[in-house]
């Protein structure tokens, strides 16, 4: 185990408290070394899927074997698996309701249809579900498992405890379909906003690697934007962008372009090609 | 002392900066090893109460022998006093307005009148008020005594100076009555909110452990809610249920309640037996 | 090296994430050592000047040689220069647009024309421009240089690597002209907000250094506030009082002065002798 090793923190929590600081004295008082890193606390109530999107653009950035905690759980307290996945980035740890979809590849999340399905690990991933109770909080409040279950495991699996500890293999988990818009039979990309970002950024599931070269135009929200720019320093008005992570984002330098279009998370948009 | 030391802060002073991070520079600046950790930054301006309400709720879960610091000082630069306090479970910095009521038992605090009163401490517990100007940072501003007085103390606090070096022993100290709603002649309970929390709902001064079994009614904002909830995935609309910190809460799953009822910190309630 | 160095974080990226957690998890994949200490993250989007302000606030309260990182940075991906400032007092990274000026002494930034201008460093400053692209993360995002560029700098000037590895000396930076009110020819001061603190405070650029003893008024937003007082906790309505940090600020204790007032950043203000 790395001296001082990393624990992420993605939830819906809010900063508000005390939820979070909770969550890290827990684990600071099983592992006084962890250094914990929020990714966000802002996730929308309840959306496994921007959480997932959160997530899948942070956790590349980590150190390998960091412990990656994501607590969006409409579900706590019922009968839905709390799961802890090792894959060779790391280990993740939250609730089986597709938020762990960013711990996998794309090629494995192709096999879900939408909204979400199971589907079987492939070699070099494997999950259990969390029910060594030995390794939890005790008593397990009924509304916070992010406290009494998720916090105490994700900090022994930081110490290194092998995830085959924290309860049975599972050999299927709940995954998202790929953040990537769909193509249609005209080659246009029809897509939607998964993420809000900084200014009122509109950050898409199109794919920078998904467009071809040449002119286009994105529709999204009553509005044409043609073209792309490669900074947020070129063109004025609304623009269309690659943004760090490799999605087509819409801003609005010195605006915010969320407020402009009166588009929020799930607003759908198309690409076209040609102006 | 532990090798690293955590240091819990709980402030009104918000994100927007400078004065968290300014408080943090100044503790790594004393003890290069401490670990702070946000409770929270967003108690609303002055609310004393709420500080404590939240660090009542927090402190238990974080490690013994931790610092607490609590800046929420609307009498900051006046002659109200500034203390440490050390209990059993670790040692609590701040103004003397009520904050530090987080570090007591209610057996005491049933001693205070509302709003607040002055007690004796109980055995096992001491407090000075902080006059050793050797662990100030000088000079002293009249309005920040979070970086210039408590900051510093609770930095070297943490690197295991006593607590007796810190100024002279204080005998009572200003408490908060228990969060704890009124039992009224007809065996119904009185109580308010006492902090907006993750989504909205509202977390109450009505304690689980005082709720009889069998059917109740919770009245608030002109609705009633009957029944209690064992998690948030249960019912639909309006909710009752007993978060995770043993109070009652009031929830509306997918929405949020204290924008639905039009209700905040301070609103009373009411629990009654049968529907 | 200090075994646990501090590195500092000042942008206008946001907590809604994930930004700030994306260049945390590059630093410490760098450097598992680093103590990163967050200063604020709601700079407005791309006030390069409030965020200027806001570091400068901070700094001083930071062990020396600490580094101290500004991203706001609307200029991303143009060819605007990436910079690293030695001093006296510690390392400042991040783009040549001004914000670095919390680096330099009000001597030196005196030279500046408003609303920025370059000026030669003094002795014992230097500064080089970014151009080391070993020490990048690869490839660098035209959006995202922080992830890209400033965070892994940060991290490897953390680790000792001397300034002079990062790239060509450079011997003229941009700088902003010092956060000072102007003296108008009747001896009043002409001043403008530069930041909105906690509770809504109008923190300005008038200096209580400049300020003679005596009656004085200020005039802000329409209205007149008379005399100066010590603490928060002294007279009613609007007030006026020194600040933390050394410069005026208007509050309303119990209230919010920046809603109050209708006022924001760059709203203007005067001070003037007598009642």
């Amino acid at each position: 185990m790395p001296l001082r090793p990393v624990i992420t923190l993605t939830t819906d929590f809010g900063l508000s408290g005390p939820y979070v600081g909770v969550m890290k004295g827990v684990m600071l008082s099983i592992n006084p070394d962890a250094v914990v890193v929020d990714i966000s606390h802002e996730v929308r109530p309840q959306r496994a899927e921007q959480a997932a999107f959160l997530l899948t653009s942070a956790w590349p950035y980590f150190p390998p074997g960091s412990v990656h905690l994501a607590v969006v759980d409409p579900g706590v307290g019922t009968a839905r698996r709390a799961l802890a996945i090792q894959t060779p980035a790391g280990t993740f740890v939250g609730p089986d309701n597709g938020v762990l979809s960013a711990a996998l590849p794309d090629e494995l999340r192709a096999q879900a249809a939408p909204p979400a399905a199971a589907v079987v690990l492939p070699p070099g991933f494997r999950a259990v579900a969390l029910t060594s109770e030995r390794y939890f909080r005790r008593p397990v409040s009924p509304t916070f498992h992010g406290r009494d279950v998720f916090a105490p495991v994700a900090a022994h699996l930081s110490l290194g405890v092998p995830i085959t500890e924290l309860g049975q293999p599972v050999v299927s988990i709940t995954v998202l379909p790929p953040f990537r818009a769909a193509t249609l039979p005209d080659g246009s990309l029809t897509g939607r906003v998964l993420h809000i970002g900084r200014f009122g950024n509109l950050i898409t599931d199109v794919r920078g690697d998904d467009l071809p070269g040449g002119d286009l135009t994105v529709e999204v929200a009553g509005r044409k934007i043609t073209g792309l720019k490669r900074t947020y320093a070129e063109g004025q008005g609304l623009i269309a962008l690659i943004g760090s992570a490799g999605y087509l984002e819409v801003a609005l330098p010195g605006g915010n372009a969320a407020e402009a279009l009166n588009a929020d998370i799930g607003t759908p948009l198309t690409v076209r090609w040609g102006r």
